[in-house]
């Protein structure tokens, strides 16, 4: 018997500047195995964005017609403009053929993530204190003052429901949060709960001499 | 903010032969942070056990004494005669020093562990396949076979209770083995239910700028 081949839906969340993409950029390039989920949006691509890349970009009546149909893990609507969704289909078929799906979320749309799909797991990507997390959004020098003061005020929001995450992993040295990252994935496959296979061919005795 | 450091109470079940003590004593090896939890019995060493080491020999006044102390962590009477049980004491003073404590048990005492310390993680080590189980039984050498009957019939009972463990993990590549038990060891100490000092503090708002 195999432990679980079967793929591992891994919604991870953190505020701005926590160093997510880091590492889950790390995460993609280590495991061949790995796949980004990426969103659709009706919103209109920025520069050097690419469809299907960053988002897959879709008007508006294309995304309704997808909610209708049931074909977002989960979706919202932001300030009663544009939609955002996790395209259901990609994920599952990626599942299905046993590679892992990583899926970059904010906190609410990671609720409803594991609402719709509760063998998802969830981590919380903290960074090791607030002033730190400060020091990092300033030292990106990507944004204004304000925009930062907004991205912290934010963060604040955020790490207050890191409660409701399976995981937490501190990312205060990068090549050891991604390290914690790849035994929570690791663990998870050994988790009786996703090993029903070999609970069924030991219990139904198939396996007799 | 550090990541738990709490000690991890890892409880280790699964049929004789299947390599639970190779396992063990690698990662004892390999882990100065790690300690042996050893039982208390009430029946007389055999030649080699060593008083502390294998057991500790105490007397049946005694172990009785132990029991209405609520002294055990869970204990049992095998055959209306012996006496087996785990100190409390040890587990819980070795976990507060931070220290993760290994306990090998039947999977009887699994389940009495998991009830009087719900935070004990449970592994169920299986064997690749029951054939494969026999064939390490009869290798070993160091049974009759009418013992090697008894081991096995009992192996079969317990592989049919693996899906009341936390998580499994077949020993088909001994190494491979040694690594998901530290990997389910590393993702256990990331768990948010684990993380609550975490939680607290950037809920607490105590690490203000």
């Amino acid at each position: 018997m195999k432990q679980s081949r079967e793929g591992l839906l891994l919604v991870v969340s953190g505020p701005a500047g926590v160093g997510k993409g880091s590492i889950d950029g790390i995460l993609l390039e280590r495991h061949r195995n790995m796949r980004l989920s990426v969103s659709a949006t009706t919103r209109s691509p920025r520069p050097g964005e690419i469809d299907g890349v960053h988002y897959f970009f879709i008007d508006e009546e294309r995304f309704r017609q997808m909610i209708a149909e049931n074909a977002f893990l989960e979706y919202m609507q932001v300030f009663n403009m544009h939609y955002y969704g996790t395209p259901r289909a990609y994920v599952e078929q990626e599942l299905r053929a046993g590679h892992d799906v990583l899926l970059e979320i904010d906190v609410q749309g990671a609720m409803r993530v594991k609402e719709s799909y509760p063998d998802a797991v969830l981590v919380f990507v903290a960074p090791p204190s607030m002033s730190a997390l400060k020091e990092r959004l300033i030292g990106r020098n990507t944004e204004t003052p304000e925009q930062i003061e907004k991205r912290f005020a934010t963060a604040y929001q955020e790490v207050r429901c890191m409660n409701r995450y399976d995981y937490i992993v501190v990312n205060d040295v990068l090549d050891v949060a991604v390290r914690r990252m790849e035994h929570i994935i690791n663990a998870e496959k050994c988790r009786a709960s996703r090993n029903q296979a070999i609970i069924n061919e030991f219990a139904g005795g198939k396996d007799e001499i």
